[in-house]
C-alpha cells in the first residue's frame, strides 16, 4: 500500500481493538489521516474506518499489499472481524431504472462532471424510455423487457447483464419492479434503493395524491440499503423539501423527484467512499 | 372598524369572488394592507385572507362595525360562505398536557417574552408534576387527575375547566390522553396537537427505540387539528431534524422534544394569527 | 385568451386595485384558479399575480386577446402600472458558463427530462470546456473567446450571440466575467446569476481556502436577478447545505456546487413561471 | 475513575498517538464506548475524544483517579499535548444578558426542565429588565449598570461577579457590550456567544431593516467562541430559518430570535458536553 487507502473493520466489541489495529498500522508504516469509530452499546458491535497513507515512499504498491495488510488485521482481531482495505478509486456501478429520468440523468450527469466517486458502466431498463439520455452520456444501455418474461428468468437475465460488469455497487434508481429475497442476496449490502417518503405514509402508484389530500408540508426521501424485506432496508440517507397548500400534486411530485435524486446521489457517493456499514438492520455512516 | 382588522372568507369557488369582497372592502372605506387568495381546484374552493385598514380616522371604534361588515361580506357572497372578522388582540389560550415540560414550556416562555401573538390564561393537566413550571410563569394550573374517574366524567370537567376561560384556541402539549369524538366536537377546528414523525412511521411508547432500531436519520414532528379521527387531523405544520448513527434513543428523543416544540410553537403562532383555514381534511395556510 | 393565462401587475398602491383588475377579468370572462397579491407597505407599492382560465370556450385563441386584455386591465390602472400578460410556455433561455460544468449541467438535464419551464436554445462561453457537456444534449454551444479581445468588442459579440436566439432570460450558470452597466440594462430583470454565499462573507477565488480556515458549519449559494451593481441584484433564492470540521476545502467546494446548482434551478424556474416581480432593489416572489 | 469519564487530547499530530492513548486507557481499565479522532492535514494537528467506562467495579472513585489518568496519557504524548479528563456533570455557567429575552429564556427553560447538561448558577445583566424572568427560575440576577461607569472597572465588576461562581462556561446570550481583549483572554476558550448573520452581511443596529431592504431569503445566527478580535472567533454552530418578501422587518427579527436561540442552545450543549476543540481559528466539534 502505498498512497492512499481505507481501512474498514466492523467486528464484536472488546477491549483494546483500537489499539490493536493501529499498532498493525503503524507497524506497516501507515499513517492515519482521518479516521471513525463507533460502538453500538446495545448491540456490542465495534465500527471503525480510517483513511491512512504510507509514511515512507518505499511502501510496496503492488495489489498484494493491501491483502497482507488486511490479513496481519485479521490476525489481531476476533475471528468474526469483517476486515477490508480498500482504494479510493472510480469503481464501477450498475444503475437500473424504469421510466422516470430524474434519478438517472443526476447520476450520469455528476460522473460526467466528475463529481461521482464511481463511474456508470451500463444503465439496465425494462423499458426503453430512458435509452435516449443514456446514449447521451455514451453509456451503455441494456434493454430487458419484462412483460411476459416470467419473473425468474427476467432475474437471471438482470443478473447476468450485472455481472458482465462485475459492478461494485448496483443502484436502483427509480426501478419499479419488485426484486425477489434470492436475487438480493446475490449482492449482499451493494444494492442502493431509493424511495420518496412521507409524514404520514403513503404507498402506491397514487402516493402523491394522497399526499395532497391529507395537505402535507413536507415530501422527503429515502435511500435504503436493499435487503430480501422490500423497502425495509438499513437507512443510509433521508431528506425533505417544505411543500405547502397551494401545491399541486404534480408540483408534489416535482418536489419528490428533487430531494429523490439528491437523496440517491447522496447515498451512492457515500457507499462510494467506503463510509456506510450495515449491521443489524441499521446502518454506520462516517460522514 | 378602525385600526387594522383581518378578514376571512371561505365559500365554494364561483367567478367575480374577489371582485365583489373587494368592492365591500372599498365601500366600507377600508384598504387591504395584504391579502392572499386560493382556490383548491380539486374541491372547487376558494379560500381568502385580508388583513385591512380603515383609509380615514373617523372609522367607528366599536365592536359593531364588525358585525357590520361581516353581514356586508355575507351579503354579496355564496349562502355556504363562511366569513369572519377579526382583530390581531392577544386571545385567550387554554394549554393541556401531560407530563412532558417542552412544549408546555416553549409556550410559556414566548408569551411571557411578548413573542406568542396570545396569551395563556390556563393549563391543564391529568398530573400534577408540570404546576412547578406553570407557576414560574404565574399562569393557573388546573389538575384534573384522570385515574379512578370515568372518561365520561373526566371529559367533562375538562371541557367545565377550559370553558371556563373561554379560550380561542385549545393547545394539546403533549397532551397523552385519547379525546373522544363527542368532546373533539365541542371545539370544531380550535384544538391543535403536536406528535412525533418518522419515516417510516413508528408508534406508541417504544417509537424512540424503534426508530433507534431503524436507524432513521430524520426525527419530524407534525402539528394538527385536532379532529374526531386520533392524529389523522389537517396538518398545519411539519419539521424535522437530523440524527445519525451516533444518536442513542435518548438522544433521537431529546431531537424530538426540540422539532416538537417549534412545530408546535408555529402551529400555535400561525393559528392566533387567523392564518389557517380548514377545509376537506388539509389545511390552507396563509403563511 | 383561451385556455390558461397569467396576468401580473405592479404599481403604486392605492385603494380599489384588486377590485379594479378582477372587474376586468371578470369582465372577459376569466376565472381566476390562484392568485397572489402583495403590497410593500414600506414602497406603497402593489403587487398581482393571478392564474386565469377562459370560462367559455369561445373565448378568442389569437394572440390579440392577450395584447387586448393588457391594455383593458392598463386602462382600470394608474399610469405608473406595468402590466403583462403571458403563457406558460417553455420559453427559450440562453445559458452564459465558463468552465464549471455544475451548473450548466443541472439545467440541460432538467430541460432534457422535462422538469424546466423553458428550453435551452444555446450555451455561451468563453472557454471550449463545456461544449462537450453541450453537445451530450444537442443544444448549440457558442464560443465566444475572451482572451485578447477588448471588453466592449466581447460584451458586443455576447450580446449578438444572445439576441440571435431572443431569449426570454439569460441565465449566468458560473459565467466568471464581470459584466458592464451598459450589458445589463440590454436585459433589464432578464439575467439571472448564482453565486457562493457564506457567513461571514468570503470572496474571490480563494472562498472555500478562507471558509476552510473560518471553519465554517454552513456552505450557502444567492441566486439574484443581475443588475448594474455587481453581485448586488434582487435576491430570488438563497439556500444552505451542512458541513463540518472534516469537510475540506474540496469538500466544500462539493457542497457548493451541489446547493449553487439547486438554487440557481430554483431561481430560473421562478423566473419562469412569472413568479418574481422586481422592484426597489428586492424581489417579491409569489412561489 | 469509575463510572463514565471523557477524555480529551489534542496535540500535534505523529505516528502512534491513538496507539498510545489506547494502551494507556487499556492498562486502566478503562473500556470506549465512543470515540472521535480527526487530524487536521493543513495544521498537522491531532483531535481525540472518547467516552470511556470502567471495565471493574472496583475502580477508584476518588477524584485523584482522573489526575492520575491525565498524568499517564500526558506521559505518552508529545510535550505540547492538551490532555483532558471530565465527567459528564451539570457543570455552572454563568449567563450574560442586556435587554431581549429569547435566549436567556430558552437557556433558563432547557434547564428547567433538565435538557441543559450544565446548570445556570447566575444571571448578571448591565439591564434590570430581564430581572422579572430570570427570578422566575430561582436564578440569582445581578444587576451591573454600565452607566457613568468606565469600561475598566465595569469589567473588573463583571469578572468579580462571574468569577464568584467559578463557572465553567460564560454564555453571552445577547449581551449587548464589547469586551476588551484583557477581559476575553480570562476565560480562554470559555466564552460563547451569539448573533445573527446574513447573506449578504449586514451589522449593527439597523440590521434587519437592511436584510428587509435587501430582500434575504435566509436569516441567520452563528454561535462562536469569544476570542479577543470581535465577532471573529472559532464558530461552533449556525443555522438559518427562511423568510420570503412578506416578512416585514418585525417578523425577520422575530425569525432571527428563533434561530438565535435554537443555535445558541445548540452551542451551549455541545460546550458542555465537551465536545468542542479549538485550534487555529477554528473548531473541531465531535456531534
Amino acid at each position: 500500500m502505498t498512497a492512499h487507502g481505507i481501512v474498514l473493520v466492523d467486528c464484536p466489541d472488546e477491549v483494546g481493538l483500537i489499539h490493536r489495529i493501529t499498532g498493525v498500522l503503524r507497524g506497516d508504516g501507515l499513517s492515519i489521516d482521518s479516521s471513525d469509530q463507533f460502538v453500538d452499546v446495545a448491540r456490542q458491535h465495534f465500527f471503525f474506518r480510517a483513511e491512512v497513507v504510507a509514511t515512507q515512499p518505499g511502501a510496496a504498491a503492488d495489489p498484494l499489499a493491501d491483502e497482507r495488510l488486511r490479513q496481519a488485521l485479521a490476525a489481531v482481531l476476533p475471528a468474526a472481524a469483517v476486515v477490508r482495505v480498500t482504494r479510493p478509486e472510480r469503481r464501477p456501478i450498475v444503475v437500473c431504472a424504469t421510466r422516470e429520468p430524474h434519478c438517472l440523468g443526476e447520476l450520469l450527469l455528476l460522473d460526467a462532471v466528475g463529481d461521482l466517486p464511481g463511474r456508470i458502466v451500463a444503465v439496465i431498463s425494462n423499458h426503453g424510455v430512458l435509452r435516449e439520455l443514456t446514449d447521451r452520456f455514451g453509456v451503455p444501455f441494456v434493454h430487458l423487457p419484462a412483460e411476459g418474461v416470467d419473473r425468474d428468468a427476467h432475474e437471471a437475465a438482470l443478473a447476468a447483464a450485472i455481472d458482465a460488469h462485475a459492478p461494485a455497487l448496483v443502484v436502483l434508481a427509480r426501478y419499479m419492479r419488485v426484486l425477489s429475497a434470492g436475487f438480493v442476496t446475490r449482492y449482499p449490502g451493494r444494492i442502493v434503493n431509493i424511495h420518496h417518503s412521507f409524514l404520514p405514509a403513503f404507498a402506491g402508484a397514487q402516493a402523491y395524491r394522497q399526499a395532497y389530500e391529507r395537505g402535507v408540508k413536507l415530501i422527503g426521501a429515502t435511500a435504503h440499503v436493499v435487503t430480501a424485506e422490500l423497502d425495509a432496508g438499513p437507512i443510509i440517507a433521508q431528506d425533505v423539501i417544505d411543500v405547502d397548500h397551494a401545491a399541486t400534486p404534480e408540483r408534489m411530485a416535482r418536489a419528490g423527484r428533487d430531494v429523490e435524486k439528491l437523496v440517491l446521489a447522496r447515498a451512492v457517493r457515500l457507499l462510494l467512499e467506503d463510509r456506510v456499514f450495515v449491521h443489524g438492520g441499521r446502518t454506520v455512516v462516517f460522514d
